[in-house]
């Protein structure tokens, strides 16, 4: 590491980036230790049907084979699901899902686990299935789980939305559809494991929650969360998909059967698509209305999200979904609905964006509507009702932490590319069309209410008068881990050579929640600036007793050293370190992030998570041009403006806007799941399209600094936010070009041909 | 232990009483590990001079002497002192005071170790010798140091005295002598220690500053402090005379020579009275003036302190004594100067009261004489001159903190015993004269400026969910670990069964400097405060992650649990430790006191503690009855206003005001330390006169609570003022009684009966 300052507020080069470019950064894939064994799962291949034989016999009898793991080897519950445990790790008697896994293969090597995989025989009898959330709603619909095929039923009503339509000039009604995304980060779902000789079960993996994943594995598997090590090396991306278990508890179970052996799993792009979790399906009816001055007084939306065949996070992203579907406007008149339900589709589950991805697309593209219909610039209608600090949002609760849509949407407007946007539309070129499209989007950040958002940091001085930062969130590759340095260097004055941080370890490091929820910095370093902080205080206290100086006022942290400012004296650290014991050489602290104090009475159903109180804002700004003769889209210029308090590395923050961008125009114009009766279609990157560099363009990225007091010095998470407004801004700028509405994503170019040949 | 909260401002009984009444708990002086030898120091017995010869080869054969040791086995600088390291280990050269050890035997057991103690032959050449400190500084007095006799020469100077004195309506001039005082602790000075394998020393020793020693063995004998592990049990009494090392080097040197096998060393009373510290001798000329209006205009006085052979803590000493030679009053023009003299006496040291309680006897005796030269009543006297908050005290520094003196001279003053005095004078029986006498004293807490006054407390969180405190500073009967369990109980709210104190150990304890200066429970128990904030913190953070609580608002650590008060939920403390890991599972908290801000130039010469800011205060009157035919002062009255601040435990806090009072009155009465060139005439109880209990009367202890807000709970330290009182209280006493002038103390029977038959 080059020697220098670490420094809130630089833009700081990734502290990681070197030793992943290098390949010297071990992510869990990377781990082969001696005497491996892989473990692989068979997957139903069915939709909906009943278990009858499970024959491995062959399997089991091939030479390299090590064990074949059925329902009956696992010791505990057999459920996972981080809220709702209704996830069986190997399927018994029912399967529910194509990939449902029903065997568990322990092998010499990767050849010989698919030999043996492909040697196993499951007979199913297939029950009748359901794929669309609504169906499955039906009273006579197959039942998929027990308690039926609801998983939640959520309802926010403030003030009296029916009633209010009738005192609106304009009416919106319209249905939107936002299909299944797929994370596609680079390193799959893979671990390693092996059980100690005390019996310990210890794990490499790439997880989203290490801390978590202890007690998931030890309910599914009957085991002690104590007895449970998770090691959480740098993730190769994730966004959600990581967020519960995976391999995790199938691992656990190998582990168990290998006799001390190591056992590696690794899902390879296909079971990815197969396993993994997706974001939600969505189905959205809105109807919305605003008054002849241009204000917006009803809202009205019903929300049919896919859990597909387990719960996994799908009530708390439906609920997510609900509190952001008013968009960041002062609503007087709300009636959100919202059902999340089981169907036979791959699994639902975290996402960024989390569930306010789907409804900004319809509130949006309602707001659009709503401007048209009463003659008013979109910008200007969208500042006209933009929340401010001390409104109440569409759920009643009122916002009392930093609030910058309003600045998002100004510093959009004073922007060129909002003020140039006629001209550019006007010099397209021939068999083009050209238009430009807004959306000003929000995000929750944190837990919510119901569960406590809470992090513990440690930070230890070690007996080479270095510092050593225990992360308890992993970095999955958004740039955290290089933050907890930057806000540790600025506390501790110390350059990169003398910090270290330590990604998560359940036995070294402290439990600190996920990495999600846009939560990760602002919890955890809320959490590492009290540690820190902390620490200079014992530093100082002890040089002072060095020098023999009376008080503690005066005294200095600087990079290898405390000096005595009145007398010049420094203490280096590397003595200071050699006399403190290692009782006195630590220091730890908590945090948990505050929530809403209002209660609003609004919200019922509502299991966990709801609500929330800080947000972050940003409003885009989408360049279309459309190929008339191809239906293609191509985004030519795009604006992001964001507002996330105030920012720690502003590479990193627009690292993290690009990011969100990319994968936002990702959604809008090529990447959907493609299901026919719960089979993926396009489970590979040669059928499911992700945007390449040459797909996005140079984004650009202007951050509204505003200050969230409770934020570490002021910040907000933003990895989300972005993703909210590409499809909306996207399928505004079409409108705006061609006039055709699009309400189904994504924006392929057959599906905009053939609204363009039905246009009139 | 019963199970009861320990709470603050309660008469808790002390938390080791029982352990120490059934012998349960065990001193320094209680550990007899298997396989002992034991060490004993030859003794100089020469006041001053040159060592010839060092005969030990008859010792040496004696069958179970293991090893005689002299200086030439010492491996370091042989020096060993607090402050001015000039003390020898084992004198090589020279001796300057008869008990300066000359050789250490290791012997099997204690009769062989005294039969070889006596066959080694010292041969000294005697050098002249110097037994007075105003003496030893002329220049033709015997040089005991290289460096010259004096130790330190101080001055205080404000205003301008000399010129002040003109403007004096009255003024008064005389001497007064204080002489020598033995600690008489029951648990005389002793330790056992052993080297480890690894080479490290491991001492269990009767010690107030465990941390300090380490350094001071380390300096003396060349080793490194991090390789020396001082365990300090509850000490038999210490007042001051273990502050610093008494066996500490001895037995380290022993234990470097022992082979591995522990060795003890217990010094018998006659011992302890030649080799241990003592109070110094003082001798005092004052010369003080009053204007008309009866407001104190002028001091001027000259302070001469007798450190003995070497320095100990006698510099700091006169220092302590020179801040407090004006009294508790505003005195506008001061001039104090101070010389702390070498001679070759036994060593001067730290003891309770520490040089204050010499300049109390002077400056209260004149205050007495001003108010009777100006025709006032001595209360009122002292009511008008008594320092309040905001004034500068006779040093200049401006007093910010609590200053209680006019408090307790009020309370004093309405109290029953002030105001029946002239009734119970007049029924004094035949032969017997009956007076009452009155000081006000004060004594200030902590080291003072230039050397932090700081502690570290740690505190740790079982894994049986119970509370461990580690002490920094010893309990040497004070009661201050009570004291701890009180603050921490408190805190945490928890019972005594649940709460458990280590005494220190620099191994398993954090620094927190020494017990002594009033500062012990102030310091630590600030620190304390800040660990079991944090332990109470840390504990309701994890019971809200247990109880899936979204905020920490409405937790409450309760006995044995943390119960969530909204919902009525509790988590048990036990479980609680079981899911905490040992990392998580300590709070560690620091403080350093605050010092004067105010930095006057009054003061010159001064080397560390100059000034303090801290002062706790008295007012005591004695009632006095003498015998006219033997001249035997009887005390039959006592009583003691204190200000301390808040009171932790009331219990202590009298127990501590009833010792100090006792110590007092022995002093005043009958303990003098009586030399005869630098030999010590009275080193055993036969000779040498305690107070026994029928000796004291019982002492009215009143508490007049304030508050200093920087201390624990608002306390401040008590334990030293009390003794400063007694001495002039009585004086005055006797003075009133039969109007004799007592400027010398002790106040023997034959000394006033002589007085008596001078009067006419």
């Amino acid at each position: 590491m080059k020697k220098e300052l670490l420094e809130v507020g630089y833009a700081v080069p990734r502290q990681d980036a070197r030793a992943k470019v290098t390949g010297e950064e071990k992510y869990a894939l990377d781990h082969y230790p001696e005497n491996l064994l892989w473990a692989g799962a068979k997957r139903a291949g069915v939709a909906h049907g009943r278990i009858l034989e499970i024959d491995f016999a062959a399997a089991e009898a091939l030479p390299g084979v090590f064990a074949v793991l059925t329902r009956k080897d696992v010791p505990g519950t057999n459920r996972q699901g981080i809220v709702h445990k209704d996830q069986p790790v190997l399927a018994g008697e029912r399967v529910r899902h194509r990939g449902d896994p029903v065997a568990l293969v322990l092998a010499e090597n990767r050849e010989v686990l698919a030999q043996a995989l492909s040697l196993i025989r499951v007979e199913i009898e297939p029950l009748p299935a359901v794929f669309d959330p609504e169906e499955a709603l039906k009273p006579d619909a197959p039942r998929i789980h027990e308690r039926g095929n609801l998983l939640l039923h959520a309802k926010i009503e403030k003030g009296k939305a029916e009633e209010a339509f009738s005192e609106c000039a304009v009416v919106v009604v319209e249905t939107f559809e936002a299909p299944c995304q797929e994370h596609c980060f680079l390193e799959t779902e893979n671990g390693v494991a092996w059980q100690e000789p005390d019996g310990k079960i210890v794990m490499i993996v790439s997880t989203q929650a290490p801390f978590r994943d202890r007690f998931e594995i030890a309910h599914a598997l009957g085991l002690e969360a104590g007895s449970i090590r998770i090691i959480s090396p740098y993730l190769g991306g994730a966004f959600g998909g990581k967020d519960g278990a995976t391999v995790q508890c199938l691992l656990a179970l190998a582990a168990l059967h290998a006799q001390g052996r190591p056992v590696k799993m690794w899902w390879e792009r296909e079971e990815s698509f197969a396993a993994g979790y997706k974001r939600h399906a969505a189905r959205m009816y809105y109807r919305a209305g605003a008054r002849a001055d241009g204000t917006l007084h009803a809202l009205q939306c019903r929300l049919y999200y896919d859990s597909g065949a387990y719960a996994h996070l799908g009530g708390e992203v439906l609920e997510l979904g609900m509190e952001h579907a008013g968009g960041p406007y002062r609503i007087p008149h709300t009636d959100i609905e919202g059902w999340c339900v089981y169907t036979n589709n791959p699994i639902g589950g975290a996402m960024r964006g989390f569930g306010v991805c789907q409804v900004s697309f319809a509130f949006e593209r309602v707001m659009d509507l709503l401007a048209a219909k009463l003659g008013l610039d979109p910008l200007d209608f969208r500042l006209k009702n933009a929340l401010q600090r001390g409104d109440r949002n569409c759920t009643g609760v009122t916002l009392v932490h930093s609030t910058g849509i309003v600045p998002c949407l100004e510093a959009l407007k004073r922007h060129a590319l909002w003020t140039g946007r006629e001209k550019w539309k006007l010099s397209a070129g021939p068999f083009k069309k050209r238009g430009a499209g807004l959306a000003a989007v929000f995000n929750a950040m944190g837990y919510g209410r119901g569960l406590p958002d809470s992090a513990v940091a440690k930070v230890e001085f070690t007996p080479e008068g270095r510092f050593r930062i225990y992360s308890g969130v992993p970095d999955m590759g958004q740039g955290n881990a290089t933050a907890f340095l930057q806000i540790a260097g600025e506390i501790l004055c110390q350059d990169a050579s003398r910090l270290e941080l330590i990604q998560p370890d359940t036995e070294r490091c402290l439990p600190a929640g996920s990495s999600s929820a846009g939560r990760t910095t602002y919890t955890f370093g809320n959490a590492l600036i009290r540690a820190c902080r902390e620490m200079k205080a014992k530093l100082c206290h002890r040089a002072a007793l060095v020098l023999m100086a009376d008080e503690e006022r005066g005294f200095a942290l600087l990079p290898g050293k405390v000096r005595h400012l009145p007398s010049g004296r420094d203490v280096d650290l590397d003595f200071l370190a050699r006399l403190l014991p290692e009782a006195d050489r630590s220091s730890v602290g908590q945090t948990v992030m505050p929530v809403s104090q209002d209660v609003p009475d609004t919200g019922k159903g509502f299991i966990i998570g709801f609500p929330h109180v800080f947000f972050s804002y940003a409003a885009h700004l989408a360049y279309v041009e459309i190929d008339e003769l191809t239906g293609k889209i191509e985004v030519r210029e795009y604006l992001a403006v964001t507002e996330g308090g105030r920012v720690i590395n502003p590479q990193g923050f627009e690292q993290q806007v690009h990011g969100a961008v990319a994968q936002g125009i990702g959604y809008a114009l090529m990447e959907q799941v493609a299901l026919d009766q719960g089979q993926i279609l396009n489970p590979n990157f040669a059928d499911y399209l992700l945007p390449t560099s040459l797909d996005v363009p140079d984004i650009v990225s202007v951050s509204v600094e505003t200050v969230e007091p409770t934020g570490p010095f002021g910040m907000k998470g933003i990895g989300e936010v972005g993703a909210n407004a590409p499809v909306p801004a996207i399928a505004g700028a079409v409108e705006d070009a061609i006039g055709v509405r699009l309400t189904r994503s994504p924006f392929t170019g057959g599906r905009v041909l053939s609204m363009l040949e039905e246009t009139p």
